[in-house]
């Protein structure tokens, strides 16, 4: 899993959007495990870092730093 | 303006991706007013309706309804 710094992420809703987000964009079969809590995003380390990137952007959030 | 009927936004956090999802796809100068407390998202009504549902739907919301 590669882990995603995102700011913005809130509440739960927050956590189903960009996990809806990057599964759209990356296929229902992506792992995707949104923490509001700690403002992380752990998607599978198979996924390329520029479409996850993309998704979340696309969904209203920032990404702050990619941590393999 | 014209409204849009969303499901799952449930805080502030989820109205300002929302706003920013749309703004993102429609320019920044787009007017977008959304409430978690009443599930609307009130749009522009030059916006394209499509491209709307299109920007809400990528950032992990559902559309219900669209109301003129």
């Amino acid at each position: 899993m590669r882990t995603y710094k995102v700011t913005g992420m809130t509440c739960g809703g927050c956590e189903k959007s960009v996990t809806r987000a990057i599964k759209k964009q990356l296929g229902d079969d992506t792992t995707v495990e949104a923490d509001s809590k700690t403002g992380e995003v752990r998607v599978d380390a198979s996924a390329d870092p520029q479409m996850v990137v993309f998704a979340i952007d696309g969904a209203g959030y920032k990404v702050e730093e990619v941590k393999d």
